[in-house]
């Protein structure tokens, strides 16, 4: 499987999300300026990192991917709906988002904060709704999105993200905390879920969560890092933010040597838990490199 | 079944969920804060309707009150979770809910935003990791909990009611959708929950459906009627709130008699709908009676 390969796929599926994601919105019984203001941050586009990962794993496994596309797109809902209410005047006040202004600054906070919630309840509508899923695969895949998005999961880790800037000097530790629950928990359910799909022994689940875990990590030193020496144009926003912020990131806790370091460290720990899955997967392999080596 | 009983019972539930509903919270790994927020407003306390609907329901079918905890704890959750997002400066904007500085007035109003994000996600953890539950009464209870719950349920009908504080003249159509999805929509689903645990006949479901919409609507009349005539002191706020506020509702629209005629019917038809079904639900009778006569 070469990177050519990997990037059609990814552009294929990002056309097939971009096809059904407003699908599941447009039949849905509900004032008008509620289902606009949801399909206006679900069909703002960005990477689809975590339905390609989910579709990347069962293609992985050999499971057709009509499969996934439910839980493809339930957990793209719960990514959309943390975007918008992290982006709230009472949370980061972000006023644009993928070069388009945010969700309030459209429709209100108020607005904001209902099409949120909406889009978290969506998705375990269309996940306890799927067509392509038997009873125990819905109940396996809710318990294990609803624990990855909750408090224990990427809501806990919004929450460490944001005591941690009123303290100066945060750990190593501390800051690997909010990585891996604000973004690696979902990561990492979106490729275990995969597993469960697949009817995959539970060992692979286990290595899976692993790779995910390291693969979440790597993914976010490696946007620190491109933050300093990224190409601005390619990233559609401007360098140096996280220092003009006094964010804590990677290179400044360990230097932007020791973060490439520790990136590389990452991958290759990724690829190691990749590695001890009976079944291969080339694309899960191809998209590691990819995030070790983007310019964007 | 006297009204002793029915007090009986819904002071009992009221101790069990007392006694449950932290138990759900404090085994979360999760930053403290967090789960303070999700206790603060959880434990508020309030009436507990939706669980003790649930369990009315139950108990009228004669099945054991366990099987319906976790369901009956998810609802109260969601309730929760609408409340502290109601409450937000963006939204009502206010200070205190149930004699208690509101969420955000406590804890900031970030914490209050994902502390309603965190009990939401948790209510469809619990009923996912129920172990009174088979898997396929679990699927039918999420989808039944996340489409009432959502945009074309609760959710909508918190936007209709937003749009509404803009507008001058309701109607009686557009402040019944209103009450039918941001209140009416989670008590039909504790009630017809109650017929999934129960493996009632579909028709139940329907007629128990019906039961709750007139009930809900009921129980909004009466609370319009109260805020003109009710004794302030029991009542824990101020009378006279709605007018002072501009509020659409029955007594205005339709006068204070017609409202009260409008409520006698409404009374009417869940007493009707609920003879349709052939199980007797004494609780569920006198829940009725009750909702009608309440004085606070």
């Amino acid at each position: 499987m070469s990177v050519l390969s990997l990037d059609l796929f990814l552009k294929e599926q990002r056309q097939e999300l971009k096809r059904r994601l407003p699908q599941y919105i447009s039949g849905i019984e509900a004032p008008k300026v509620l289902l606009d203001a949801m399909a206006y941050s679900l069909e703002a586009g960005g990477k689809r990192l975590r339905p390609a990962l989910l579709l990347a794993s069962l293609q992985g496994y050999g499971v057709t991917l009509e499969k996934g596309y439910d839980v493809a797109c339930a957990v793209e809902m719960i990514h959309t709906y943390s975007l918008i209410h992290d982006d709230l005047p009472a949370m980061d006040d972000d006023d644009t988002r993928r070069g388009k202004p945010t969700s309030h600054k459209v429709f209100g906070e108020a607005m904001a904060i209902l099409a949120g919630d909406a889009l978290l309840t969506l998705s375990f509508e269309v996940i306890s709704k799927s067509e392509n899923l038997e009873d125990h695969e819905k109940v396996r895949v809710i318990q294990l999105l609803s624990s990855s998005a909750g408090p224990a999961g990427m809501v806990g880790g919004q929450v460490a993200d944001m005591d941690a800037e009123d303290k100066h000097g945060l750990t190593v530790e501390e800051l690997e905390y909010i990585h891996h629950h604000k973004t690696g928990d979902l990561l990492a359910f979106s490729i275990e879920a995969a597993a469960i799909l697949a009817n995959a022994p539970e060992t692979d689940q286990i290595h899976l969560r692993m790779f995910a875990k390291n693969l979440g990590l790597a993914f976010q030193i490696k946007d620190d890092i491109l933050d300093i020496e990224g190409d601005g144009e390619k990233m559609g926003k401007p360098l140096g933010s996280d220092e003009a912020n006094q964010k804590s990131t990677y290179p400044k806790l360990l230097g932007l040597a020791g973060a490439k370091e520790k990136l590389d460290w990452h991958i290759q720990q990724s690829k190691e838990y990749l590695s001890k899955i009976e079944q291969k997967h080339p694309l899960l392999h191809e998209l590691t490199d990819y995030i070790a080596k983007r310019t964007h």
